[in-house]
């Protein structure tokens, strides 16, 4: 780093110390920034894009707004590392994601100036609502500005915010920040609207210039200014064709503006920040602004891992001996399965990539469906069509599923649809942390009626589940696995039913047998075979296999189950029901997740530290 | 009944007889169905006002309509009862809602006329669209409508299936059916919205007469009709100050239309019923249309209870000696808990009637949140609330919080946000079926670190409980509670704070000892009594007392546990894992829901088949 790269960001510990420098200095501020997110995230991975296109806004934010006294609520913290950068997190910005280090997201337990834990989208203008209704109760004249993205946009939950904030007193400002992205490109009708809404954008302009001028001229009262509003709205949807549902909704309209011009944007700030009532100010930047490679490809450059600084080229170590990723097995399997089925379909809520739906949907874009991040709708909708003959295959990552859990059991399981769902980043994520592990989904989905769940110990048994589920089973079936590589190399195996809840015996021995579900079961077998342990691979969570239960009850004196998801109400808990209903008292040792969430790191840090490693498992045998 | 009443309506069995009369006839049909609808319902009590509003509609879409090769989706069975009388279900139709009897809500496994599961709201456009998808996919020529009401348009799902209608090729039709109600008033941006709509009614009736004018004379293409639908739209949003969100998701908009003109709904849905792409109609109804009282009071007559056919007035036995229903005292304790401390607020997603937070609301609306029917929403809203100071308590019927399940886990219980939960019908709720029993939320949320989980045996422990988790605690805390009446006369006893995860011992006893949670633990008392055992009244299903479960694994040969929620991964669960954990082997019964969803009927009668009543439990003894 050449030192005068950073001569102004060095002085910049806090937004107080941002806010004591002209406005004329902020472009270079900017642009310090731009090349510190760079340099940093080229070399320790992390959330790239999103940030390099809020830098201005981030900046003009601080400037105007009295953080952290003054509240802004990011909607999904992929954005927010120049926010990081600016709130006294620069110096340890490069432990960001690392373990003890500064948390993938931000967190009001990291710092004063993070609102909310904000790692799901479309959250920010429901807790930045709440956030004003409270200033507003208690007298306190404190700002909060929720900054939301189109993508965050087509989630329920950001419309049933804004459906609410005009219906009550407060003063909550919601930015909307318009790059037509999600992580892949945004989709849906609101995107459409938004992009009519941009194009006005000259018009727009013009429109704003005029009524500051009459303001300056004091040709305008209050009321007058709002009647001049809805005219000027009315003439611009004449126009331009089209029309403004914020402001149908009675909260103010301000923009499109240029989000990557931090003086235009600090002066829009500063005259609507002491305005009444709820307001949006949306502003349209380039998703990756200042990286070529990232403007060029926002999806891959969304969590590019490391990369070259100058070139954008991305450091690929070599994969030819590597086990391929889950996510491309469930990818290049669904493609199989299609092929040979018109009735599969696939539905991904807004990770076509993240979920390597993308390789089906090169193939057959007409049966693949992206539905923007609508986690519920995504189920409501496969049910629909399970309802009518198609055969549904959706891919949740698991904590996202959370929001669809009324969708699975009042849509799906009720009716007993056949609905296949892959739970792709279940167990422990690594690096991002506490929002993203999916530890729930085992313990909340079990108690459901109807439902079949299982998760597969590698890529061949993900690919069988895959084709029992879609051809030899009617009603929901859920299929959950990890994040990351498998452990097999040649893994095109031809796919094979496999019994509804029928587990294996991988390993023999005596006196303890160890019962696992999914991937963590590889360990399992390790550990089994060197300790004279049996080892069984359930598959299932539900039904149970009770021929390997009676089986384990009697023949050993001491049962291990190990599962990546929460320890009440899992595997274990399942064993134990089971057990305790039969009037077995064989001994049992249940591990996995503690009762706490569980911090960010890689993830076999991470396992280790919650006894899921070798030496953890070890220990109870 | 006078015969002549029903003259036409007694020769519809199914649609197609209905189909076979001419247009004409239509108005009388809808006569004596809204006849028959008061006298069966005022005999026999159920939901009222909402069908009594689409009896117009109903019959206009089965007599346009093919059904059930077409398919209608309804938002929320409430209003589907017409659309059971239509469709072979009159001569039950007495049996509504009885254990045995036909199904509270449409249920495809009723009725091949009933297309999905709706005992929640805003499901409909999400499946139908889904329906659409598979039609278009597999060539068939078939129609797919769905109908929802503007209280269901608040909430996140429907906006969802909104969002995502124009991004496919479909041919869903969407009615707006917009009564200015959900079962209380409708609430927020959207009612607004619509309302301003509505009242361009004249214009539109103008602007569509004109275009069809221009059809029928030969002057208008389809891209010309498409550009004129544009500009007439713009024109109207000049006039009317006012702007169309459906048009601007390329949604094509109708309306808005008087829902009670059968002859002109079915003229209106012919002519746009053959058109391709997502089109939405939007009617005005009346909630209650046709029996003054329930025009009145929609919110009474959403689900009356027995009334007199001819006046309206509700029969209602003499409550001078009952014990209360749980909601009041949750809405009286709630004004008390409010009146003392001004940082409490309370939150009601669309049920302020229902769950009595009304009783607040009338003596201090400004701290009353009536969010609409937006679950999600509500709990995201009081994260925010809370983290800057409220004390916001959340009241959400058991089966719908299953739709905030993600956002207590992230937007609350991560940053262990001081939120209070009220779980109002929790358990077999009876008459309302699968969908509304609350029985999942115990096992769901027992997995989530840092939530307080209680159920109160009666209305004063309620009031201890609510007092507690407002005064004395400070994260997350569930409280849950049943449907319906308590068990005492003097239930306003001052409020005391009760140890987090105390349990109480309430009877004495020998060999086997009774845990109970929640009200059921009056007939464990009793019970317990009658045949010397102890029992327990655990009160907190997490944090558990393992002091008593010290006392009981020690002093006793035998556990039961019992609670109203799913049998695998609730109390009894629980209450395993502890004694596993400690290597206790002593015996435990776990009596709960079973592993399937249970149909309707009264709580007594439900309780009864699935062994929760006084026989099923002595049974274990």
């Amino acid at each position: 780093m050449k030192k005068d790269e950073h001569d102004i960001l060095s002085t910049i510990q806090y937004p107080e110390d941002l806010r004591r420098l002209p406005v004329g200095a902020l472009p270079q501020v900017c642009d310090e920034l731009r090349q510190l997110l760079i340099k940093e995230v080229s070399g320790n991975p992390g959330h790239f894009a999103s940030s390099l296109g809020v830098v201005e806004l981030t900046v003009a934010l601080h400037y105007v707004f009295d953080t952290p006294e003054d509240r802004i609520v990011w909607d999904v913290g992929h954005q927010a590392y120049v926010h990081k950068i600016l709130t006294g997190r620069r110096e340890v910005f490069h432990t960001n994601r690392h373990l003890g280090g500064i948390k993938p997201f931000p967190s009001p337990e990291e710092s004063v100036y993070d609102t909310a834990t904000c790692g799901h989208a479309s959250v920010s203008i429901s807790v930045a609502l709440g956030m004003a209704v409270a200033a507003q109760r208690e007298g306190n004249e404190r700002h909060v500005v929720a900054v939301i993205g189109d993508g965050s946009m087509s989630g329920g939950l950001a419309f049933e915010g804004l459906n609410n904030a005009s219906s009550m007193p407060n003063n909550l400002l919601i930015i909307l920040n318009d790059n037509n992205m999600s992580i892949d490109s945004s989709v849906g009708g609101m995107k459409q609207y938004l992009h009519t809404l941009h194009t006005s954008a000259a018009y727009n302009r013009w429109r704003d210039r005029a009524a500051r001028r009459l303001l300056a001229w004091g040709w305008l009262t209050d009321k007058g200014k709002r009647r001049l509003l809805r005219f000027n709205n009315s003439v611009k949807s004449l126009i331009h064709n089209q029309q403004n549902v914020f402001e149908g909704m009675d909260i103010r309209y301000f923009g499109p503006q240029d989000g990557h011009n931090v003086i235009a944007l600090v002066e829009t700030l500063r005259s609507i920040k002491d305005m009444k009532g709820p307001r949006l100010l949306h502003i349209h930047t380039t998703k990756g602004k200042g990286f070529v490679p990232a403007e060029k490809n926002p999806t891959v450059f969304h969590a590019p891992g490391k990369f070259c600084p100058e070139t954008g080229e991305r450091v690929v170590g070599d994969e030819t001996d590597q086990a391929p990723r889950y996510q491309d097995v469930f990818g290049q399997t669904i493609l199989e399965l299609a092929r040979n089925d018109e009735r599969i379909v696939g539905v991904t809520p807004a990770m076509p990539t993240g979920c390597s739906l993308s390789i089906m949907m090169r193939e057959m874009p007409e049966r693949c469906f992206d539905v923007g991040i609508a986690e519920g709708h995504a189920v409501t909708f496969c049910a629909g069509m399970a309802k009518d003959g198609l055969i549904p295959v959706c891919n949740i990552y698991s904590s996202f599923a959370q929001r669809a859990y009324d969708n699975i059991i009042h849509d799906v399981a009720i009716s007993g649809l056949h609905v296949v769902f892959c739970l792709d980043r279940a167990g422990l994520v690594g690096e991002d942390g506490p929002t993203h592990h999916g530890a729930f989904d085992m313990a909340a989905l079990r108690p459901i009626p109807n439902v079949v769940i299982a998760s597969p110990m590698n890529e061949a048994e993900l690919r069988h589940l895959m084709y029992t589920a879609c051809m030899h089973h009617d009603g929901p079936f859920v299929i959950r696995y990890p994040r990351g590589r498998g452990v097999l190399k040649h893994w095109e195996v031809p796919m094979e039913e496999v019994g509804i809840g029928k587990g294996r015996k991988l390993v023999e021995g005596s006196d303890t047998a160890i019962l696992s579900i999914g991937p963590i079961g590889n360990l399992c077998s390790s550990i089994a075979s060197e300790r004279g342990c049996a080892h069984y691979d359930m598959r299932f969570l539900k039904p149970l296999d009770e021929g390997i239960l009676r089986e384990v009850a009697s023949n050993y004196s001491h049962i291990i189950t190990v599962e990546d998801g929460v320890r009440d109400g899992g595997l274990g808990s399942a064993v134990l029901e089971w057990l305790s209903d039969q009037g077995c008292s064989t001994r049992l040792t249940r591990l996995g997740l503690p009762d706490r969430f569980v911090e960010h790191g890689s993830p076999d840090e991470l396992y280790k530290i919650v006894g899921l490693d070798r030496e953890g498992i070890e220990r109870w045998i």
